[in-house]
């Protein structure tokens, strides 16, 4: 007797999983192996930047007072008293009519209130020491970086749950995070189920094809954050698979299958959670590709049921698997992000179920365009490797037209959103 | 005497750098390794994609002529004369009013031309043996997936220089990549220069700030694609950063150093230029932050002389060194992307120079809009954590309005550009 499955919306599914979201636990990273880490905790300033006055060019530090009287006909001499390297403070104060020669970044000397710059002063050698002439005057606070201008003491710079890129790696840097606090990351458990799959060294044979999507979901959760642990490709077989799930489920923080989850005679997934006893939350949702999506729950570890046709697989990791994994790394933003774009092609298919198409962001004048890329059925592999963002065509629409605005959720993306992407009919 | 330096163009100084481009070596990694490199020989088809005629869905495999007068009414019988799994090839032919139970994925069998949905269909047990009804008629080709149909063996699908992301290393496991040609990462030296400069787990002392470039660097240069070898902070001190230098222009591809490319006293970076017979190609571009940018060539290898004021630097890393790696590793999209979008804020002041803004791109309803972060001063260093865009004011322009269309250069982007952002004079 064939199984009927009952279809639930994508928003639906994403809620499914998010309700037993968790954070994972944190680690201690150095500086030197902190890239692409998700912080655990916020970055906050922990002392004024500048942390001191300073000069942003070189020149002279003197008091803007002396200068009022500075013009191209009657420049004004000051007697230089010191030299301040970066890095040096000078024992000096700068009285009436003297200056100090400052370098870019040093502090700027007692007394001073201004800094005119090297270029527009005059250096002249005489036997009581250095003299520069000014043909200009100069406020209080000219070319002067101010303590804490940048930021103050106690500011909040960086969320945690934020991925450090370069500028957050400088700010680490600054503020003296030689040892840096990161989310853990989850180890993700890749089982690819089926019997027609071989291994990218073994020869093809008839009936048989290889097996791309473990490669590709483990490169998936790389660019999410997560690692993962291989355990093959496996037959269908009932036994053979139990078994790899149980050990995997010990294993890992999160385990993910591909294939076996529809309801031919070979997908034992549906039977595998029964005999896990894992509590089964949808295993069909209303888009394609990737109806036959299934998530299970047992002790509060997820089974990802993701299809086995490529495009399925990934747009289902993708949807479901990744704010996962980025709440795990406390991210406040782990949903694909969403923006709105004009569609550049026609498709005038209804879409009964929320359709997912593989496409292209194009920028032109200032406007986001999507192009799709490829063939676009759930087998194809080709058209995933030009994608950069998932074309949207809500399920319950009767087909869209060249310059339609549609939303795209946008790939390899490090920003996120902190809400899904929702039908249309869960927005109203 | 002051030095008068002459300030080129932001392409211009592209184009010196570029003029001395060339590829890297190549290396062969395993498929498992292979996220984020640079692929070093175009992707090609080695087989058909699908490799057979096979069946997108679970049903049954049979003839469409047998098919014709079945309807609603007069529903047809068909006899199930075999089962073919995923990865089987079964040894009958279908032939008339028989039907061969086949699953997602399996090769199509002899003699049968259309799949029907197992859902469309109601088996019955018989003596004789397994049954099935059919209430539809079916048309030739209906629910197969053919042969070559995703992609012809022998067709490019990748060229050279792409960053391997999910898709493309699906693709490479279809295709038995089990080792992958990759362009290999050149070694890129950082030298932070500066007496100013202490290590993320010193004390802040008076006068003296944390070294934040040199590891704001290394995190662009991962970012970038390449390796880098640290050689810390030196003193504004002649002879040791000479030797340092000498030391890291034999061990490393290229080499960075960081501030002290000015004119003031203790930039030396100038006098090492000469004391080591570099070709200096340039020292001043008419560009804000990083006017003093400077690189020089000795024997093809370049010394990039980066400004030590953390956005200056930031920025002459993406505009200058990036490409330069990109091509090393082949890209041949090297550049920075730059799309159009509107301001969301004022920019009053005259630009002499083209101006490079920290900004974030922000998409409200299909266009694209650019805020500034922070403050924008080259000295800051809290912004750059934030802007995922560079807006461009060019050069001799009198200042922007809210509302006007710039330009956005895009920061942590894979794609790139086949050519580099020009200003408006050039592009004339």
């Amino acid at each position: 007797m064939l199984e009927r499955r009952k279809p639930i919306w994508v928003k639906e599914a994403i809620d499914y999983v998010m309700q037993l979201k968790k954070h994972g636990d944190t680690e201690i990273v150095s500086i030197d192996d902190c890239d692409g880490r998700f912080l655990a905790e916020p970055l906050v300033a922990d002392h004024d930047v500048p942390p001191f006055d300073r000069s942003p060019y070189d020149g002279f530090a003197l008091r803007a007072i002396d200068t009022k009287k500075a013009s191209g006909k009657t420049p004004l001499t000051f007697k230089v008293i010191d030299e301040i390297g970066a890095g040096q403070v000078s024992p000096f104060e700068v009285g009436c009519m003297e200056a100090i020669r400052i370098m870019t970044g040093a502090q700027i000397p007692q007394g001073a209130d201004c800094v005119i710059m090297l270029e527009l002063t005059q250096e002249e050698q005489r036997s009581e020491g250095t003299f520069i002439a000014i043909k200009r005057s100069l406020n209080k606070g000219d070319n002067i970086s101010y303590q804490g201008e940048d930021t103050k003491k106690g500011n909040l710079l960086i969320n945690k749950g934020v991925a450090i890129n370069p500028g957050i790696k400088a700010l680490l840097a600054t503020f003296g995070y030689s040892n840096v606090k990161v989310s853990k990351r989850p180890v993700i458990g890749i089982i690819a189920t089926g019997s027609e799959l071989l291994n990218p060294d073994e020869n093809l044979v008839p009936g048989k094809i290889r097996n791309s999507n473990g490669y590709m979901i483990e490169s998936q959760i790389l660019r999410a954050g997560a690692k993962f642990k291989r355990y093959g490709s496996i037959s269908d077989n009932l036994d053979s698979l139990f078994e790899t799930i149980m050990i995997a489920l010990n294993e890992c923080d999160i385990l993910i299958t591909t294939g076996g989850v529809s309801v031919g005679d070979f997908d034992y997934l549906p039977e595998i959670y029964r005999k896990l006893g894992a509590n089964l939350l949808f295993n069909k949702i209303a888009m394609r590709p990737g109806s036959v999506t299934s998530c299970a729950e047992k002790d509060g570890k997820f089974l990802f049921g993701l299809s086995g046709n490529p495009s399925a697989c990934y747009i289902g990791f993708e949807l479901f698997v990744r704010p996962y994994i980025r709440y795990w790394l406390r991210s406040e933003q782990p949903f694909l992000r969403f923006i709105r774009g004009t569609l550049k092609k026609d498709f005038l298919k209804a879409n009964p179920f929320s359709r997912f198409v593989r496409g292209k962001i194009v920028y032109e004048n200032g406007m986001v365009f999507a192009e799709p890329v490829g063939l676009d059925k759930s087998g194809v592999v080709t058209s995933l490797a030009w994608a950069d963002c998932l074309i949207i065509l809500p399920g319950g629409t009767r087909g869209y037209k060249k310059g339609d605005q549609v939303e795209l959720l946008i790939l390899d993306d490090q920003l996120g959103c902190d809400k899904p992407w929702v039908e249309a009919k869960f927005s109203k």
